[in-house]
């Protein structure tokens, strides 16, 4: 409606050879005509000026066009020349000739592997839209003051321009495409024929990014690491090993299990990172996130003018305000608890004395009480903690991440695990604790394949089978010949994945029940494996069905995530132990002193935490030849700084 | 005797202008004459020819010269322009005009801060001794296929010259000269006058270099985080406070006080280290260690010919005979602990039974018993540790010393602190701790002090003594006129400085008495903190004038020690967890039960534990104004990178 068609009319996709839509720029429906003039200009201008020098085209109507249909649809691709030399600014690290990763650079491009020809196959196709998206986010203003027809869209000179339009919802979004003959194939090797072999991480890395990768090669490891688990738990099942006194020994093998395999993860880890050379990539510099204000200043590390924000101020506020926050909401959560076990004692007391029909119902309502609770104050925690940390104001989306996922990470803890350590070590009741853990576990389960999976999938089939309906009935479908045009719109109204925060929540909390609680509970690993192979499933299915896809991010290893495991693993040892200590068997060697018993629990438990800690500064993070090749590539680049400094001299 | 007149003719001080002697290289006094003409011109070779280009002259003998006297003494000098150059092989950081910390390049010399003219004053001393060293350590032998006439020294391409010379004794020794005048100024400002300022750091590290300053530096900062403790130590011995009944407040006074020091060092001795250059600093290769031997192979990472030794023979070794062999050693030290205490309660028993003047000297017996014991084993010990180090056979000088540190650290602690942990929780005798602590606190430093400095002190005065009686006469002595052949043949004799390990180590001792047990004995602190104040002065006083000096090391940081203060003080927060938990007004609370005490106690520790490593987490390690200096000249470094690519690609 605001923009007129001759301004369309002279980007909309031509056909023009080379020209590959990698990107799709969504703009508001209602945007000022010189905004999009000035917005293609500044993308479309070659780099000497300040611009993009990227290819965009505007996106032609569908084959039946709806009045509610947004015309403002972009697409946005770039030249093979335009997107080595991004790579080259990105510091992509690629394979050299030598099989050592090194980062791209256009001068030495013939000397890499994969490089053949002009190098129009070279990078992948996700690496393509991650350049795309770097390019666009770090196209800055000049001397522009605001966004042209948006008075209220301020920029100063170094800004970036799409991160204005984000956050003035200028810019609704800023997806990539989906490749559908790729992801076709990805799709049938990843889940859809009946395999023994592993996941295809590689493809999946080449077609979603390293982050995802990442993610599922740790849901792969984890599922393995938990088979020996798994199979020592069946016989406690099968032979009807429950009078809970053989499970010292299944404790003692969580105490070293959970140690080993985080330490193995991380070299695992850091061979996956190395091969797909994100390991020893330098990060460039973070730009500030699009939510970010502050006083306009000097940063003062790059010299540019960006707003800055004290950082005393932002202590203040999560010092004084945030932390404080969480630790009520902790306490309020802990007062749950335990007017619910209060309840539960008081209704159970009254039925035992005058059982009825009504008091049989009332049984139930504590516990159907409490989860409503629970469930309720776990999203309004949800959205508090996402409130709070926006207002915490972080400069870095990294650092605005870190504190969000400590913020809830703790509260899910204390949610899923307080009632499981008051039952175990106050009320001490082991058959109850086995009772609550399965409970649990199987709830939790199901629960999630079903939010996770299942309901976005049909909620996406019914949108996508409604806006197909709307084009051209279902031959078109079925013929997958779907236009290009209808292929985008598609796109657009799938929701928007928002990233792998929720499936490390819940890989985290099932960790959480197998290494603190599973020698209780024998069966837990075998559940826990069951769900993650499940989990494989529904996880590449909403990836490649439901969810747009996201832009690849160039992980090197789990982050925070690796660190919250390790925290559970040594709470996993202080509970174990304290498990050991209270089983009868360990309890018939002190037969008349407790106090000698916990004295030697609490030995043996800190004696564990230190062989611990000794393991994990023993066990070397990156494997030998990994660290081997990074040594040389370090040592070689020392030498040729040596003689670039001599050239640099004689030049 | 083996070396004609001719030979050493031509080279002997000829007074050539600019020869400044820096480096002394004593040679066996038997050495073959072709030797010293090899290493004379392979010293001397541009290094085009792949010889050093440094300036060697022969020492002339004495004024009186002596039959027993090593005529074979050469002095290593260079032209600024060589040493410059040098600087910018090794990387080494000086101050930029802009002031930040930049690696000098000579291309660039003019915009440092401290560069004037030739740049003749530019490199301190002790850099142009470091850098001599540095140059001598990777002359590399070429062709040479043995040092000529000793076929037993085998040589191949890229074996340092000076390191085969060293193993084979035929290098006695190599050590940078003293520069009278400065040491005078230095050793006044340091120790000579009374003083209240602090130590002059920056002239200790320009004449020392950083390892050294590093030391003192910790030094002064560790005393002076005692004084609060010291300062709180004084009323409890004034107000005879003894009745152990307000330990707690110390105790958990000690507990914060240990975390918090340890933290704030960090962020000191960064800000040093940043000052001095070193804390961004890119490691050169490390060279393998002289007594390293294995098969000859290629190193992976640098691709030069040296041997190799297979990490999994080392591992092999460390943990199937030195580790076994350490455990061994504490099992023995405790062994003889528990005979010492039998053998004193036999004695006691023995001598209330019927006290004579016998049984009163026998009183006497086990003390001094278990004193000679402990002694013996220590010696022995540490012989054996450095011959299990050596035998490990580790490339690396600083893998050598982290091995050696920690196996001489956990035997040290044994010794130490067995009996203390035993009085303390074993026998719960707060007295008897409260007494041995003192003993042990006294004595120890009063040996010390003594061992370290009077004794090298009076011994060195001696042997002084006798080499300028034999000079001739006092007077010289007085005017401190003693020409150059004098003062070299002086310093060759005087003893070498065997590192700051022992000096470590005594302060590591002195910081587990404080942190461990000083809430029973309040006035710990307060003799700590006199012995550092003697500590500093007896050792700036055996820097300047007991030992030869020392080579600069250019470290960052306290290395290995850094973690073993900090285990340190995770052991204090145990152990003053555990003293609280026996304190009568904590168990006042529990008159009924001492499990409940336990469990109290224990999850206070706990909790302190989580709290001490989210402190570790959150205190950054690198102070925010010296964070944001590195990230700009790592930004600078990354764009100026970029251009480069480009002048590459034009030039």
């Amino acid at each position: 409606k605001g923009v007129s068609q001759s301004v369309l009319d002279q980007s909309s996709v031509s056909g023009e050879p080379g020209f590959e839509p990698l990107v799709v720029l969504e703009l508001a429906s209602d945007i000022k005509e010189e905004a999009v003039v000035w917005l293609l200009s500044r993308i479309r201008d070659p780099q000497q000026n300040g611009g993009a020098e990227l290819l965009v085209e505007h996106l032609g109507p569908g084959v039946r066009p709806q009045e509610k249909e947004n015309p403002n649809l972009f697409l946005v691709g770039a030249s093979w020349q335009r997107l080595l030399s991004g790579a080259e600014d990105l510091g992509l690290f690629k394979e050299y000739s030598d099989g050592s990763m090194r980062g791209f650079t256009c001068s030495n491009k013939h000397n890499f592997k994969d490089f053949t020809g002009d190098g129009d196959s070279f990078l992948s196709m996700a690496e393509c839209q991650h350049i795309i998206k770097h390019e666009l986010d770090t196209l800055r203003a000049r001397e522009e003051t605001h966004v042209p027809g948006y008075p209220q869209a301020k920029l100063y000179p170094g800004k970036s321009i799409i991160r204005r339009l984000q956050s003035k919802r200028i810019l609704i979004q800023m997806f990539p495409l989906h490749h559908k003959e790729e992801l076709k194939r990805l799709s049938f090797s990843w889940y859809q024929k009946v395999r023994l072999s592993l996941q295809p991480l590689d493809s999946i890395r080449h077609y979603y990014g390293e982050g995802q990768a990442l993610y599922f090669g740790f849901l792969e490891y984890f599922t393995f690491a938990l088979v020996p688990m798994a199979l020592i738990g069946v016989p406690y099942y099968l032979f009807d090993w429950e009078d809970y006194d053989k499970y010292v020994i299944f404790a003692v093998f969580n105490l070293v299990w959970c140690t080993v395999i985080l330490e193995l993860w991380k070299r695992r880890s850091a061979s996956l990172a190395y091969q797909w050379g994100t390991l020893s990539r330098k990060q460039a510099f973070e730009e500030p996130r699009p939510g970010f204000h502050g006083v306009l200043g000097f940063n003062p590390v790059t010299g540019r003018e960006e707003p800055l924000y004290s950082n005393a101020k932002r202590q203040l506020r999560i010092y004084l305000v945030s932390l404080p926050f969480v630790l009520l909401c902790l306490y309020l959560s802990l007062y749950v608890m335990m007017v619910y076990f209060l309840l539960e004692g008081w209704v159970l007391s009254i039925h035992d004395e005058n059982p009825t029909f009504w008091t049989g119902v009332l049984l139930f309502i504590p516990s159907v009480a409490y989860a409503v609770v629970i469930e309720a104050m776990n999203l309004i925690y949800r959205y508090a903690a996402e409130f709070l940390t926006e207002w915490e104001n972080h400069r870095l989306e990294s650092s605005y991440q870190n504190h969000l996922v400590l913020k809830v990470l703790v509260y899910n803890f204390f949610n899923c695990f307080a009632s499981l350590f008051y039952i175990a070590f106050v009320m001490q009741d082991m058959v109850l604790l086995r009772q609550s853990l399965a409970t649990l576990l199987i709830t939790s389960q199901i629960l999630n394949q079903f939010m996770e999976a299942f309901l976005p999938y049909w909620l996406q089939r019914r949108r996508n089978k409604k806006m197909v309906r709307k084009v051209q009935g279902r031959r078109v479908l079925e013929d997958k010949a779907l236009p290009l045009a209808e292929q985008v719109r598609l796109e657009a109204d799938m929701s928007t994945y928002l990233g792998t925060f929720d499936d490390y929540l819940e890989l985290f909390l099932l960790f959480g029940y197998v290494s603190l609680f599973s020698c209780v509970y024998p069966l837990a690993a075998v559940l826990v494996v069951l769900n993650n192979i499940t989990e494989v499933y529904s996880d590449a299915f909403k990836m490649c069905h439901v969810f747009k896809r996201p832009f690849a991010d160039p992980a090197a290893n789990i982050g925070v995530w690796q660190l919250a495991f390790e925290a559970m693993s040594v709470i996993a040892v202080v509970t174990n132990c304290a498990l050991i200590g209270m089983s009868p068997q360990v309890r018939a060697y002190f037969p008349h002193s407790e106090t000698q018993l916990i004295l030697w629990t609490v030995a043996v438990e800190h004696g564990l935490l230190a062989l611990k800690f000794i393991l994990t500064f023993l066990i070397p993070d990156v494997p030998k030849h990994i660290q081997i090749k990074l040594a040389r590539i370090e040592f070689e680049s020392l030498e040729a700084l040596k003689k670039k400094v001599c050239l640099f001299v004689l030049g």
